[in-house]
């Protein structure tokens, strides 16, 4: 992106966002986050703002930014990795700091036709298939930092 | 809502969402349901268009609308219910027809803080208990049809 970010201060990553993901790079409003789970094709955006809990905490235009880039990182999921069906969803039921997962699904995955979350441990990305994905990812995003 | 829809030519309510739900009544873009599962204030958006199974499918404006719907429909869950967490999902793996998930979730339900897609069976509404929240629903929304 070439827009500057707005200020996000006192944004921190949650950790135990962190530790289940690499980071992909930073779109105008939202951390774009690859679960590292080799199965699925699964980003979660992050919107680089202190102690917001749901969509609603987030002013109007903030709102926007996030269903725009939502609908970008759908793009970015579906152009790279053509699934049958793309999941998305704002849950935090465990994870306080609002975050959106934006995945793409197979009728041929572990989990189908059921949804992806609480469908058991991740299996991780070898180090080289996950460094790949990210420079793919991160080029199809137009190169965020 | 005062604005009237625009067309809808083709557009049928999948049946399995017309057998899971009651209506609640129409936005500008979106049929509002609420799923007769009375353990959760469980909304469900679907959009008065034919053939559409992702929101990309949907037009620029459309996808607006449905984003702008899906907040509303996020206030009236949190205003009328206070819950401890709104979820929101568009998942459908099952049922093919576009439809957003918009409930609210409490640390004391049933299933949290697990997803409650794929949690069971529902719980039936008394009949009474279903007309009564259908009444505060459609007020709350600002007296859709």
């Amino acid at each position: 992106m070439t827009a500057s970010p707005p200020a996000e201060a006192g944004f921190e990553l949650h950790p135990q966002l962190a530790a289940d993901t690499a980071v992909v790079g930073d779109l105008l409003l939202s951390r774009v986050l690859l679960m590292k789970h080799a199965r699925y094709p699964w980003l979660i955006l992050v919107p680089r703002r202190p102690d917001v809990r749901e969509i609603l905490d987030l002013s109007d235009i903030d709102q926007m930014r996030l269903y725009r880039e939502i609908t970008e990182a759908s793009r970015v999921v579906k152009t790279l990795f053509r699934p049958d069906k793309l999941n998305i969803g704002a849950i935090g039921n465990m994870v306080p700091q609002l975050h959106v997962h934006v995945l793409g699904r197979f009728t041929t995955d572990e989990a189908w036709p059921r949804p992806v979350w609480g469908s058991g441990p991740a299996t991780p990305y070898a180090a080289d298939a996950l460094a790949e994905r990210l420079a793919k990812l991160s080029a199809a995003f137009g190169g965020v930092a």
